[in-house]
């Protein structure tokens, strides 16, 4: 039984102006680069020109010696204090992310050094400047004098993992890496019941292996940092990050200072896509100005911020299904060779997401997930919107469409048959999680009920809207005349998470001044996505305000409360309902002001177009009137500060669907028409929810046709920036529909999920499936590139 | 029976460094103008050259047709909106500060405008002028033709009170003024008891009039503001003031904008003395960055500081005293003529000290206390240290002396025995404050009891200190043989407040970081006087923390809580009451999550040096570790706001003692050596109490020797700035000797009352005393100038 929308809303669901959005069009935002400080030195990285080498030699001399230059810094300069850079790190050697209701924490690779001896990738770290200028700063740089003892280098995991290949990470003191001299960086191996016993129930056994390569957030924002010391000699770092309560902890480890001597600032952010999910320069900027004690602006150029950065895991998945005739699925497999790259950042737990947010999807009794995530000399894989589920998504829906013509169904029919529906339960993410918490007592399920599902009713309506039945069949009488322009339709099903469950945290702070306005403090950072603006409605819904009455900060470690970020679609669900448990009591804090004022029990008030109201309607009082009591009568000063960890992460569902045509003589796709169907739950704001869809589709579009990043056989990246790094632009989409199929999740506020991230996972399968219908092949690779496309066609060897 | 210490403290009564003392000796610290904005314009006053006049015409064109001029705001451009400036100014039409339990809010005069066709004083606001540098904006103000039609100007409440005189506020809507048309602005007339009876039983009746200065608060930091709009279109406003929340509501007043919309930040201050404890151009600053969308920085120059800010109400005061032979009083009265300038300002309220700050202090069944305060055509009498107290001190203690001669008592004696103790009862006050509240019911006492009093050893450890007897006698002695110089020995004894009752509010929040660190968020504003360090010290103390575990924030009204501001010397006693709550609900918190951690119940825990501790000793966990715990495995963010406000306002008590030599030749007086010997309760950083102690000292000297504001016959100030306004410097003081008597008072925290301007009353009234016995002849009037003395010796006209 679903709980449903049972009020009408009054700013919730409504295309109210983002808070933000008036200084965007303005031009009057301003980004971190935009708060420059007084005596401001330029830094500047020298990154290695070698995908594996031992520093034997560094000579700054000559650039200390230039006119300008403040600081030069080396390994031999700080401290080779190792510390964690993903988001489950530590302090005091104690990992902070541990599980509700748990003991033993989840370990997190220790195996990153502010600046180091060694050198992991092309672009790694070797020495930094601080000097008056870019000019300067540059000119040291090249002044620095290095010699390196070349290792070799592996560029793939499969070269990693060979007998006798480096060890990328032989540091003696490495921590948390699952197997460091085989370069295995982290690893998970679980199973729901019987898969092995599934497989021989199956009347087909389908086992393909499926490709997804690395790509790059190429957020218009580059990766930038402005460090100084206050006049309370605090160390502040404004930056460009999702996450300014972990880059602050992750400060405190690199610098050796303590936490509350740092202050972390998000201002304004343009675009983060889980590129910003770590700490990533934060560090070697703010050593720059401990060393000169000046302020320190640093600003990653597009080539570093492509190449030093973070991007996509690279996986290689082998997914084996058993299925009966009928449809009915008796086992999935899902293996996945996951590419760390140089350092771990969040590989423990990106491949988590790869196998649960997709193998729960499809109601099958037997299940087993597997990855193993190894380093490589090539360029750190971190977090990346979608945090490992489109390279699952690709597999298991190419895979699905395999199995699907197995069988001989249609692949609708099929996934209105075998996915899962409100009701059922999620019993993989749990074995992942290791959640053996509350519901892991004797005789309790251990599996995570799906509270609301709106998946059947995307897939009809993303298939209307799409026309799949009659393009179905056109197709397949167009395609069967062997014409030149090939035509296919795919469609996949999709899931996701709103949050990570248990783990999680949200806080919020309203104080209440006295005109009745609100300040409203939320750790949650938007980078972009609106997540000021969505929470403002949630609290002004609350409240029975206006947006225009809420004003909402900026995070600042600082001054408002705990948050672990902005990521994994959180900042709606999670936030939203810190947020919301903090308007509630502001709520009863109002009214309880009002009571005796208007004579009524505080039970029979509410707050209604800013003011309190009897529920019999006979009396009111305007909010400016009760807040001017509470300060100026009562003295008070209402505040509070509420708290918000789900146990859950209920999953928003989608359907997406592909409209293709594919030039069989050059091997070029052209996407017609594009149809996203999702389930979010309640849409708090139905212009930027679609604004999310659209980005996403846009940037799963690039991954499924356009983008990779490429190295040499050195390690050496190929992409210098966005002229050959391909991105997809207004004027290559193609048509793009979006149907929001509202639920109501009992536990969201006002019913929300998450929309953030599921839509980036299904452009690669529904193109994918499609281009199986129109090229009578499949193509197992992404990027569906014309060069595979016509390797599958046999024309190109 | 007084409640005593009964603990050993750690961090409290200890010399700590100031939280900002590094950054303040380094010259770091970073006042108002050093918070330039990009693109920030020069804003500069063009003030009247009349007492009185009428503005008949007013010509910019010129002004606002000159390069880089980008606003000109006359009266002619801005909403006549009147407004409140004083403490109990108001917004949308109600009066905030109501006392707990009362309706009826006490009102402030509405007779200020942010720029009208009338000006009241010479320096009264005619024009403001927002250019791109000081020289076009100075060249833009004598661009303004302005013809005004002269009115006649009342230069003393004498002249403002004669029929016929010019009506200073003569708009139609002028509100909450007690007789405008009688230039009056407000009074009180209170009376304990019969004092007619209590004359008529008295053996001697001793009546005198004494006359207290104009004196300016003469800070070091100039009244300066920078506005700007911020990213979020929000008015910012960086202000020297003592009181940002007043300011922030009292310019939602004047410039029509909603609270919510104003952002007032208060950084490091140079100094207030109350001089800043109301709006005083913030206003004005603010009006010419609406007008420019620009930002703007206005700061007064020392002559527009010293003549168009506030100053010291001058008052003249008539006691009346009853007395027997034996030294018991039966009668004490005391009516004051006030002068409020030219607006009304604190007028209501500063009067109101003069009474009940000190007559109080005597024993005495019947008392009368009764003022007026009268418009005039000068400046604005305002806020100041001591808030009304020293005029009223310097009465009561020059007609004690001259009573105690009457009987033929000892100065010492005759205090020893008059003077109150603790559990005697402040009676006046009450009246004055007309609290009819909780303890005004029937049958319950409506006035207020002494909790803490140590004015008997003050009286005796400062008598002792100085020498008095002996040298009371030895100067008689001296003085007998007719010398040149002459000398004496003079005391008083003096009381204050600690914030005002049932009316000074603070909050203070509390936020606990993952390291065991603090930020502390308080409304009140330290403006100089180490409030931010005394405030930590109570937290710390509380904690078992450090002064370095804590990062206190700058007032800034987004982010700390509410607070009525930083005056009535109600920083340590008010807001340290609310910093002691919150951090015992800190400490609640912290206790409630390391109890299961360790496994001892939550009552038998303790903080102690920065770890949780069994009673029993024998467990203990660090605070690092607990507030980890709760970060991230409970996953709350531990922060409270706690509130206080009080309803008493606990006296604390001083004697003053002055040793002089007077040149009966020139009529110079010396003062040799000067003691205070005080009770303020617990003293929290003895080395900052001492620092107010001595600044006080100087400022009194300075009323009482060489400081006065001065005008000519048409009103325009004779004093340009601080080569002709004289004060006290290093070189100049008397060797100091501060004496703390600490008692323990019950309702503070850690036992404290005030300090910050209790030293400030006795300096005028114990040179004076002592001056009577050096020369043998009263001088009535402040300050005690060459001039006067060489009068009262008969030696000039």
């Amino acid at each position: 039984m679903s709980a449903a929308r049972t009020q009408e809303f009054r700013v919730v669901g409504k295309d109210v102006w983002r808070v933000d959005g008036r200084q965007l069009v303005t031009g009057a935002t301003a980004f971190t680069v935009d708060y420059p400080q007084r005596d401001m030195l330029v830094g500047k990285l020298l990154g290695s020109p070698h995908a594996h080498a031992r520093i034997r030699r560094i000579d700054c001399s000559k650039a200390k010696a230039l006119a300008g230059v403040h600081a030069v810094l080396t390994y031999e300069d700080v401290p080779k204090t190792r510390g964690p850079i993903g988001r489950r790190a530590d302090l005091f050697n104690r990992v902070p992310y541990t599980r509700a209701g748990q003991d033993h924490p989840e370990p997190s690779p220790w195996d990153y050094f502010l600046l180091d001896d060694k050198v992991r990738f092309v672009g790694d770290r070797v020495a930094a400047v601080a000097a008056e200028t870019t000019e300067i700063a540059n000119a040291a740089l090249r002044l620095i004098e290095v010699e390196y003892e070349v290792l070799s280098a592996a560029l793939t995991p499969e070269q990693a993992l060979e007998s006798g290949a480096a060890v990328i990470h032989d540091e003696p003191d490495v921590l948390h890496v699952k197997d460091p001299q085989h370069n295995t960086c982290s690893g998970v191996d679980v199973t729901v019941r019987d898969p092995e016993a599934g497989f021989a129930q199956a009347d087909t056994v389908v086992e393909h292996t499926y490709y997804a390569q690395r790509v790059q957030h190429a957020q218009m924002e580059l990766h930038a940092v402005v460090s100084y010391f206050d006049e309370h000699e605090r160390l502040v770092v404004i930056c460009s990050t999702q996450v300014p309560f972990h880059v602050r902890r992750q400060l405190a480890t690199a610098l050796g200072l303590p936490v509350g001597k740092i202050r972390v600032i998000k201002p304004r952010i343009g675009g983060g896509f889980g590129g910003k999910q770590e700490m990533v320069i934060e560090d070697i900027c703010a050593a720059l100005t401990v060393a000169t004690h000046r302020p320190v602006c640093l600003e990653l150029d597009r080539f570093e911020d492509l190449t030093a950065a973070r991007s996509r895991h690279p996986m290689r998945i082998t997914m084996k299904t058993g299925v009966k005739r009928d449809g009915t699925l008796t086992a999935n497999e899902m293996v996945a060779l996951v590419e760390a790259g140089a350092y771990g950042s969040h590989s423990p737990t990106v491949p988590t997401n790869t196998g649960n947010k997709n193998l729960p999807r499809y109601r099958c009794p037997n299940v087993h997930y597997k990855f193993d995530a190894v380093y490589t000399n090539l360029p750190i894989a971190g977090a990346m919107r979608g945090y490992g589920t489109p390279q699952g998504a690709f597999a298991i829906e190419c895979q699905m469409d395999e199995v699907v013509e197995a069988i001989g169904m249609d692949p609708v029919d099929f996934r209105l048959k075998t996915t899962v529906r409100e009701g059922d339960c999620d019993e993989l993410s749990p074995h992942i999680y290791e959640v053996e918490a509350q519901n892991a007592d004797e005789g309790e399920d251990s599996s995570w009920p799906i509270a609301s599902c709106g998946l059947e009713a995307c897939i009809q309506r993303g298939a209307a809207a799409i026309g799949w039945e009659q393009k179905r069949k056109a197709y397949a009488l167009h395609n069967a005349a062997d014409p030149v322009v090939r035509k296919g339709v795919g469609m996949c099903c999709l899931s996701q998470g709103s949050g990570v469950a248990s783990i999680d945290t949200a806080n919020a702070t309203i104080k209440l001044n006295e005109d009745g306005s609100l300040s409203l403090f939320i750790g949650a950072a938007d980078i972009g996505t609106g997540g000021d603006t969505v929470i403002a409605q949630i609290v002004a819904e609350t409240l029975g305000l206006d947006l225009e009455d809420i004003v909402v900060y900026t995070t600042d470690t600082d001054i408002v409360p705990f948050d672990s970020g902005a990521y994994a679609s959180s900042t709606t669900y999670v936030s939203g309902n810190a947020a919301l448990k903090a308007a509630e009591e502001i709520k009863d804090s109002i009214l309880e002001v009002a009571s005796p004022l208007l004579g009524v029990d505080q039970e029979a008030l509410r707050l209604k177009d800013h003011h309190v109201v009897s529920t019999q309607g006979d009396k009111r009082i305007s909010l400016k009137a009760v807040s001017m009591h509470a300060a100026y009568v009562l003295k008070e000063q209402i505040e509070h500060t509420a708290n918000f960890v789900s146990p859950v992460s209920p999953p928003p569902f989608a359907a997406q669907f592909a409209d293709i045509e594919v030039d069989t003589e050059t091997g070029q796709i052209r996407v017609v028409a594009f149809v996203s169907a999702i389930d979010a739950g309640t849409i708090i704001n139905p212009k930027l929810a679609a604004g999310q869809v659209d980005g996403a589709v846009s940037m799963g579009l690039g991954q499924a046709l356009i983008e990779e990043m490429a190295f040499d056989d050195k390690g050496r990246p190929l992409n210098r920036g966005l002229v050959d790094y391909k991105l997809f632009k207004a004027k290559g989409m193609p048509k793009l529909t979006t149907i929001f199929v509202e639920t109501y999740e009992p536990t969201g506020p006002f019913g929300v999920k998450a929309v953030a991230e599921i839509p980036v996972n299904g452009p690669a399968p529904a193109v994918a499936n499609a281009l199986k219908q129109a090229i009578g092949v499949r193509v197992f690779d992404l990027p569906l590139s014309p060069e595979r496309v016509l390797r599958a066609l046999g024309k190109m060897d």
